[in-house]
C-alpha cells in the first residue's frame, strides 16, 4: 500500500511548483538538464547558451557599470531588468537558488522608472534601474517570505494566515532600495532556520555551487551567492550572524561585506531567534566586484536609515575613513591558520599569493597572533544556543517538518538572565582583549599605527561537498562586531594544490579537516579570503578590498 | 543585656570612620552642626563660611573657567585642587555625599601636573589641573570601590579580598581623564544596588539635598549631584540606566547629560547587574554649567575611547551636529505631563517659563503626543527585573546586609532567553514607533524638519522627602537611547507655587502624587527639566541646552 506523503510535503511541493511556474514559459528549460557529473560547472559559457548576446552583455556588467548606464539613460531599466530576470530564471533551474520570483512586479517597476526618467530627465536615485536580489528574509509587498519554513507558507512569519495579495508590509531596506531606484525581482534561498553553512530547505531543496555542482553554495545566504555567481543578479543583500554572507561569498567567488552592526537597516525583516541581542545578525551587500559593494552600501546610507531603524547608527559614509586606505604604506596582519585547523592547499596558496602581492607594493605583512579565535567560536555557539532551539522548533512545528541535518543547532537547555549576563561579560572581555592586541601591533607595523586590516581565511575549504562543513573561522568577526569583506582570490587547481600531509596537526579536528581534502573534488572551486577591519570602519575595509582586488586582477592578467 | 551589632554594621562603621579620617584634621568641622530645621540650606553663604575668599573664588568658577586658568598657567593645579578638596570635605560633612576621599593622591597628581607645565610650558591636556569627581563605580588605583555594598569593602567587586595598596586596576574613563590632565580627588556616594531614585547606603547613610536638607539629593548619582551643587567639585561623571544622572541633576539644580549609549567609556567600571545588555547604563558628565558638560564630553572623545572600550562607538565630536542647534528658527516639542501624572506646580511653572522664553525668540513650541511613556516605563522595569534580583542579592549576601528600602526592585522570577528576546522585540517596536512619531512632527514644526528637541520634566517633583519618590519620566529616554540633558530652570517658591487641586486627575497615581505636594516643604528646592534629542545627536542637545540656559540666565537677570 502506498503511503500518502505528510501534509507539509504537499505544501512544500506546491510552493516549489508555484516558484517554478512564476518563471515565464519561454524561459523554462525544455531539454533534459545535464547531471552534475556531466556538467559540474554551469557558469560562463554554459549558462550563456540560454541567453542572447545582448542579455549576456548586460548581465555580465557589474552593478556600478549598470548604474552608469541606467542612471544616464544609456540603458533602460526595462531591458536590464528583463535580462536579469531571464538569467535568474535559468540560474534557478540550474542550482535551486530562488525562493520567490516576482518578475511581473519587477517589470512594472522598471517601466515606472523608465517613465520617471523620460519625464524628469534624471534618475530616481543612484540605483535607478539596478536589479537587486534579496535573501528571503526581507518583506516585499505582494510576495511571500518563508525563510525556508514550510509552516510560513501562506502566513505572515508563521503568525497568521495572509494571502499574497494582502501583503503590504515592506522591510525598511526594501523601502530604501525602492527610493534609490533599485528594481526588486527575486528572493534567494536560505537554509531552514538560517543556522547552517550550506543552503537547503524542504521547499526548493539544496542550492548547488554553480562552479561545481557537486559542491555546496554555502550558507546561509547561499541563494544569493549562487545567483550572483551565475550573474543572475548583479548585486544583492544577505545577512550574517556567524558567516552567512562571507561563506557563500567565499564558495561562489564573489565579494560580500559583513558590515558592523548598525550600519545597514534590519528593521522589519524576518529573522531566526528574533530578539536575541547578545550578537546581532547584520545585513550586508554581496556582488561581483568590490566597487559594487561600495555602491550599494553608500547608496543605502544616503537614505539615512537611522531615522527609520532604531538599531541603525547615525553614521553616513565617511570619506575620511575611506581615505585611510589610500596611504602609500600599509600594514596587514595575516593569519595562516586559526590555531586549531590549517586551511586546505588552495586556501594556503591564496594567502601566500595575497601576501606576495602586498609586499611587492611595499606594504608590510605581519603574522597575526590574536586572542584565541576558538574562544570567540565558543562564545558564538553559546549565543546561538541561548533559547535551546525554542524559536526554531516552534516554527518547524507549524508544519511538522523536522530540523534538517544542515542546521548545526544541537539540543540544549534555554539559558536564564544570569547565564546570559555572564556570557555578555565574557564576550565583552574577549572584545577588549582583541582591542588591546590590535592596538599592540603599532609596535610592529612600521607605520606608526596598528595594522590597517587582517587578512585570513573564512574556513579551510575552497568549497565543500554537502554535509562536509566541519569548521570555519568566521564567527570571531561577529563576536567582535568588526567589518569584514570576502574577496575572490583564485580557483582550486588539482595540479597545483596537491594534498600534502601537514608536518603537524593542530588538533584532532585538523586531522579530520585535512583528511577531507581531495584535489580532484575541489578542482575549479573558487577560493576566497576575508579582510577584516576595526569596528565601524566599513568604509576602510571596502576601499582596501577594492585595492587588493585590483592587485589580484593585475596579477591574473600578467600570468 | 546589650546585643552586639552584626558584623556588617561594624565593617560599615569602620569604613564610614575611615572616610571621615581621610579628611585632614584642619578641615574637620569642630563645632556642632546645625540641624536640618535650623539650617536647611547649606549652599552659598553657609558653606562659604568655612572657606577663604580665594577658595571661594576658585571653587565657584565653572569647569571651563577653571581650565582656562589652569591650562594657561594662571592658576596652579595644586591651588585649585586644594581648594576643591577642602570644599568637598566640608560638603561631605554637611550632606554625606562621598564614599571615597583620596586628597593625598590628588595633591600628588596636581604637583606632577604643575611640574609638567613648568617643564613643557604647556598643559598636559584640555583638562589640565581640573578636579573631577566620580561616582563610586569607577576603579582608581589605591582606592576602594564599593558602590555602597558593605560586602565589597576590602575586596575587588566583592569577588576577592584586595588590599587598598594592591589596587592597580583603573577604569578606562579614569585612564582617559588622567591623560587629559584631570585631577581625581574623591568618589561620590550611591544608593546600595544603584537601583534607586535617592542615595543612601549602609556605609555613609543618606545623602541630603544641599539646598534643603529635609529633601533628597536624588539618585543614583546623588553624591555627585549634592557635591557639585555645593561646589565641592566643578564637574564629575555619573551613570544613568533609568534616570540616575538626570534625577540628581534635577534636584540639585545642576546640569547633567545622559549621553547616547556608546559615546562615553564604561569599560572597566563596576556595575549592578553587569552583563545585562537589553538596555545599557551609560556614563555622563554632571556640572554647574552646560558648557562644562561639553568640555568634559568633548575632552573624553579626544581620547578615542572606541579604541579602548569595545562598546564605545567611533564617533568623535561632530561640529556639524552641534551646528544644527545654531539655526535661527528652531522647533521644540513640549510635554506638560506624561499622560499618567501631572507635575507639581513649580515644575509646571518651569515648563511654561521655558516655552515663553523660546517663543519670545521666534522659535516654535508644539505639544508632544508620543507613544505612551508608560509603555517605556514598563519595559524599563521589566529589564531591571530580568534576573529577579539575583545579582544584587548575591552582593548583599556577602555581608548579610539587607536590601534597603530606597531600592525599587521587587521580588520576581528570573527570565529566560525566550522571555528576554520577546522583551527586546517589544522594546525595538516601541523605539520604532517613537521614531515614526518624531519624524511625523515635520508636518507641524514649520521648519521643514521634525522637532529639534523635546522638553519635558524628569519627574513631578522639584525635590522630594526621603521615601516619597513614586513616579518619574526618565526611563523612556533609556529605552529609546536618546541623549538628554537636565538643566536648572528655577526654584520652588511657596508664594508662587501654591498647591492647586487639578481639574482632573490623570490616574490614581496622579492623585497620590498631587497629594504629596506641599509648597512649604518644596520651598527653595531647585526645579530642573530635561531636553531630549535624537539618538547619537549628543552634540546638538548640549548646544541647545547651552542656548536655553543663556535665555534663562538673561531672564533671571532681567527680573
Amino acid at each position: 500500500m502506498a503511503t500518502t506523503p505528510p501534509r507539509w510535503q504537499e505544501k512544500a511541493a506546491a510552493k516549489r511548483q508555484a516558484i517554478f511556474e512564476a518563471i515565464p514559459a519561454q524561459w523554462r528549460i525544455q531539454e533534459r538538464l545535464p547531471s552534475d557529473d556531466e556538467q559540474p560547472d554551469v557558469t560562463g559559457k554554459y549558462i550563456q547558451q540560454y541567453l542572447t548576446d545582448r542579455e549576456i552583455e548586460i548581465t555580465e556588467c557589474d552593478a556600478l557599470s549598470i548604474t552608469e548606464r541606467t542612471t544616464t539613460g544609456a540603458w533602460t531599466a526595462l531591458e536590464v531588468t528583463e535580462a536579469f530576470c531571464h538569467r535568474a530564471a535559468i540560474a534557478h533551474q540550474l542550482v535551486n537558488c530562488l525562493l520567490e520570483i516576482f518578475f511581473d512586479q519587477a517589470i512594472t517597476s522598471a517601466k515606472a522608472l523608465d517613465a520617471y526618467f523620460a519625464e524628469h530627465k534624471k534618475p530616481l536615485g543612484p540605483l535607478h534601474g539596478l536589479p537587486v536580489s534579496l535573501k528571503d528574509q526581507f518583506h516585499i509587498k505582494g510576495v511571500e517570505t518563508t525563510i525556508g519554513y514550510v509552516g510560513w507558507i501562506g502566513t505572515f512569519e508563521g503568525q497568521r494566515k495572509l494571502e499574497t495579495s494582502a501583503r503590504t508590509h515592506e522591510s525598511e531596506l526594501v523601502r530604501e532600495l525602492r527610493n534609490l531606484g533599485a528594481v526588486l525581482f527575486c528572493k534567494t534561498s536560505v537554509p531552514t532556520t538560517l543556522m547552517a553553512a550550506e543552503t537547503a530547505n524542504n521547499i526548493v531543496g539544496y542550492t548547488w555551487n554553480p562552479t561545481n555542482r557537486h559542491l555546496s553554495a554555502g550558507g546561509s545566504s547561499g541563494g544569493e551567492g549562487a545567483l550572483i555567481a551565475l550573474r543572475g543578479s548583479p548585486a544583492g543583500f544577505g545577512t550574517d550572524i556567524g558567516g552567512s554572507i562571507r561563506l557563500p561569498a567565499t564558495f561562489n567567488g564573489i565579494f560580500g561585506l559583513r558590515p558592523s552592526a548598525g550600519r545597514m537597516p534590519y528593521e522589519g525583516a524576518a529573522n531566526t531567534m528574533d530578539g536575541q541581542n547578545c550578537m546581532l545578525s547584520v545585513v550586508g551587500p554581496m556582488a561581483t566586484t568590490a566597487r559594487s559593494l561600495k555602491l550599494l552600501f553608500k547608496a543605502v546610507l544616503l537614505q539615512e536609515p537611522w531615522y527609520h531603524d532604531p538599531l541603525a547608527l547615525q553614521l553616513p559614509w565617511r570619506e575620511a575613513v575611506e581615505q585611510q586606505a589610500a596611504r602609500d604604506r600599509l600594514c596587514f596582519g595575516i593569519m595562516y591558520d586559526d590555531g586549531k585547523v590549517q586551511p586546505h592547499p588552495p586556501v594556503k596558496r591564496a594567502l601566500a599569493l595575497v601576501r606576495r602581492l602586498l609586499e611587492a607594493q611595499g606594504h608590510r605583512v605581519i603574522e597575526w597572533n590574536p586572542p584565541s579565535h576558538q574562544t570567540a567560536f565558543d562564545i558564538a555557539m553559546q549565543i546561538f544556543h541561548l533559547d535551546g532551539r525554542a524559536d526554531i522548533q516552534a516554527h518547524l512545528a507549524l508544519s511538522g517538518e523536522e530540523q534538517r541535518a544542515e542546521c548545526f543547532l544541537q539540543p540544549s537547555e534555554p539559558q536564564n538572565a544570569m547565564q546570559i549576563a555572564a556570557l555578555n561579560i565574557q564576550k565583552r572581555q574577549y572584545q577588549k582583549e582583541y582591542l588591546v592586541y590590535w592596538n599592540s601591533t603599532a609596535a610592529l607595523t612600521g607605520t606608526g599605527r596598528p595594522v590597517d586590516a587582517l587578512i585570513c581565511s573564512t574556513c579551510p575549504y575552497a568549497a565543500f561537498l554537502p554535509g562536509q562543513y566541519k569548521h570555519g573561522d568566521t564567527p570571531f568577526v561577529n563576536v567582535l562586531d568588526y567589518p569584514a569583506v570576502v574577496f575572490p582570490v583564485t580557483y582550486a587547481d588539482r595540479v597545483v594544490d596537491k594534498a600534502e600531509r601537514p608536518d603537524v596537526f593542530l588538533s584532532e579536528m585538523d586531522e579530520v579537516i585535512q583528511s577531507q581534502y581531495d584535489c580532484d573534488v575541489a578542482h575549479g572551486a573558487p577560493v576566497g579570503l576575508q579582510l577584516v577591519g576595526r569596528r565601524l570602519e566599513d568604509e576602510k575595509v571596502l576601499a582596501l578590498v577594492e585595492y587588493v582586488g585590483r592587485l589580484l586582477q593585475k596579477d591574473t592578467q600578467s600570468t
